[in-house]
């Protein structure tokens, strides 16, 4: 007997595996792909956007969902039918041209950018993006009136289930108030310090095994994932098959090894997921604010405190040669190293937040219809000027240009870097308080207690809980800023 | 007005896209993907199969091919649609059910047999292959009673259109008889020569590099196309992406190299398939076996031959260091050399058609169900004792085990190799009559001519000719295994 919770799951792993081949060709396209395989690319991907949708669409999932409900079921099926309600109340208010041509943009928009970036070319990159604004409105507009959210809202709500311009206004309002004098007083502090800068080169081939080594270390499932090269790091794939990519430069080894870091927070998260519903909505990674918390855990959390940094000194000496540079204190200079600059994944973990106020304004009115594409650049340097006093007049590759973001559509992400910044802080006081001794077990390697508090916490529970009731199981407490705010006062100012 | 027509090139175009999406997949299996990545992957490309399956059989088909008939139509769209009829025809024969089972059974044999091979493992691998046999037969008898064809001819057509084991049978007795005389007295010949070993290691990255220049000697198109590693090499990706693999020993860098110049034939077909047709059968690759006559025709008819060894040479010695083992005639003789051995892809132009012989002879035999699975290892030694003189009791690794093809079932696949060197011959006959000064230009590098010929006759004409009428019009004359035996003997025997 064929129950209607199993005709659900029957069309659910179907489009799981749709998005497995999805995944893996979208990684290809960023990090393996020739230049004159992307109008295929493109095509082959619109038409797996089309089935999807329309798998997501079929006539017989309504009456499945309301059979459903008659039906008993223990807590799991219920929050899993929960999640799979989720994804097709979104598909089902979005005709499949219209996905078609959002994909089309997309991915035309994507491709270019990676050519007009370099070439500072906004003229050439507004062509191809006012068709992806379009689309995306059309797209806002629709789910906006089916759910009775703001059309900004209802783009945010499919990244941050739960999450309205209602909440992180007043959060970010916060955060403008006191970050920006705490950066200004860290930057005073800084200035009389001396830093020790690394003197490269630094060989691609020597970076790429020191990075495989701090994976390692990190919990990083070889046999179940991948480290390659793409123009902006990323965490693909699928969760049996992570594929995490990082950008080398010879000169500078900091960003890259630290990317590699963070991505491997994602990674992870993806590769713990609970493989008994790894095929269901239930299974998946909760939302992207708590998959950032993840990789912020690993980089901002982990990874930059002194006892982390104290862990790998001596592999870093060994992969890059030994120099005054790698002496403990000069590295926690190095990655704790506030300064106001114009590219946000450059950024440092005291300015990001301000990256990513800008962007979230700017995108918000975008998607409300306050503005349009042509006024972004004037507004982007209107704000780098109000909140880290730099100007960005006619550098739009080091602008409104930086972002992949944008150029395929994802309007609605940019809140949750910091949303996750914020969960993260928020676990690790949790830890903290559970784990007294925790700096001195990151600095002897054991990392395992911090990974099994993650695990039981957060991986394991996939899309088991809406994302508050997640984080309050975790930490007994609803999401605030005041972690944060601790965390940061207590790494910058030893306050 | 939608005419018939454009209702068929619809839903091809649709197919070529999944196509898209497998055949980046497939190269991602191969080349990148970790071990614990296969089973969602054999459940992802299982269930594009199967969609891939019923796209062909979609009840909206056959009454648009019907009405095709009627309609008044140029040369090209006569041919169009009898390349869509062609595999439409076939794919109707077979049920959505078998497609996947075999998909399953397929990827995971396959995926074992990586392991297994290295292993020694028959028995272990019996088990796996077992199911791959049993659809295959299934599928062979479902087309074979539609075609009226034998089992094995209905899955040989699949390859070689129009091909059948009584054309194949009295070539291939042909071979028997004048093959085995003629590799006797070249290893006599052969035995007093001597031949300098190159002394290695040979640095992959060195070995890499030579092969890159090599492909762009030959015409590669990099916007188009990559060169990754993969246990067994092949030529996959899509013709507007086309990747090629080899595989690297630090010991020997002969294989490796001629691998790559090999492939590199089948990615030139692919990126010269005509653009305007490219998402249709009409603009893909005629049959395997005239795939395999482009790679030969770079392999054996270009790339072992004096005067392009005599082109490379300065390559070889740039990358891998200079040696007297690279003097010209020594190179000669290495890429000349015939010596009977137990591997397929290892082994020399003489020998190698002994090899499809075998494979040939048993696999009809296996699909006929004359023999069943367990029965392969010792029929395998009794016929390497008969071609070869060789025994291989008990090295399963480089007896029966060897090949992919038949892990995923793709029995029919053999005689295409000596089809194609035999076309090949055929094709260079026609060259040498029409350009006399051709070892000359080769030397020199003008490799012009002979791109031009094949971009002509073979290349841009992708499907547009049934395979007799391709080789006819490009020669003058259907295929006949002379100009085989005359490539051969003067070759090796100066005859």
């Amino acid at each position: 007997m064929s129950s209607a919770y199993e005709t659900l799951v029957a069309s659910f792993t179907k489009l799981y595996r749709y998005q497995h081949l999805a995944s893996i060709v979208a990684w290809d396209q960023a990090a393996m792909m020739p230049s004159k395989g992307n109008d295929a690319r493109g095509a082959a991907m619109a038409e797996l956007a089309v089935l999807m949708h329309d798998t997501l669409t079929a006539p017989q999932l309504a009456p499945a969902f309301e059979a459903a409900k008659a039906e008993s079921s223990d807590a799991i099926e219920t929050a899993s039918v929960r999640e799979m309600r989720r994804q097709w109340q979104i598909a089902n208010l979005l005709p499949a041209s219209l996905v078609e041509a959002k994909s089309l943009a997309g991915t035309r928009c994507e491709h270019a950018w990676r050519t007009q970036r370099k070439a500072n070319d906004w003229t050439g990159f507004l062509e191809n993006w006012r068709p992806v604004v379009a689309a995306v409105r059309q797209e806002a507009t629709l789910l906006a009136e089916a759910t009775g959210l703001t059309r900004y809202d209802a783009l945010v709500d499919r990244f941050e289930p739960g999450m309205t311009t209602a909440v992180i206004e007043p959060m970010f309002a916060d955060l403008k108030r006191w970050l920006p004098p705490l950066i200004r007083d860290v930057v005073a502090k800084q200035r009389t310090e001396e830093v020790v800068r690394p003197t490269g080169p630094f060989p691609i081939a020597a970076q790429r095994a020191l990075g495989l080594e701090v994976m390692k270390l990190l919990g990083f499932d070889f046999e179940g994932g991948r480290l390659d090269v793409s123009t902006h790091p990323f965490c693909g794939g699928v969760a049996e098959d992570v594929r995490i990519t990082t950008r080398y430069s010879e000169d500078d080894f900091v960003q890259a090894l630290m990317g590699v870091v963070h991505e491997t927070g994602h990674a992870r998260y993806e590769q713990r997921l609970p493989r008994e519903w790894v095929h269901l909505p239930l299974g998946q990674a909760r939302s992207m604010g708590i998959h950032e918390s993840q990789s912020l855990s690993f980089e901002m959390q982990i990874g930059r405190s002194r006892p982390f940094l104290t862990l790998i000194a001596p592999l870093v000496r060994q992969h890059l040669g030994d120099q005054p540079a790698f002496e403990i204190e000069n590295l926690v200079k190095i990655y704790t190293r506030v300064r106001p600059g114009f590219v946000r994944t450059e950024s440092d973990e005291l300015t990001y937040p301000m990256h990513i106020i800008l962007r979230f304004e700017i995108e918000r009115a975008l998607i409300e219809g306050e503005i349009e594409p042509e006024d972004v650049p004037s507004l982007w340097d209107a704000k780098m000027h109000e909140y880290l006093g730099m100007d960005t007049k006619g550098n739009y590759r080091d602008g409104c240009l930086q972002d992949i973001h944008w150029t395929d559509g994802a309007f609605g992400y940019f809140p949750s870097y910091t949303l996750g910044a914020m969960y993260a802080a928020q676990y690790f006081a949790a830890i903290r308080a559970r784990m007294p001794d925790l700096d001195g077990r990151i600095a002897a390697g054991d990392l395992a207690p911090v990974f099994a508090w993650l695990d039981e916490q957060i991986w394991s529970q996939a899309s088991r809980w809406p994302t508050p009731e997640l984080v309050e199981r975790a930490t007994g407490a609803p999401l605030t800023a005041t972690h944060f705010e601790r965390h940061l006062r207590s790494r910058y100012l030893n306050a």
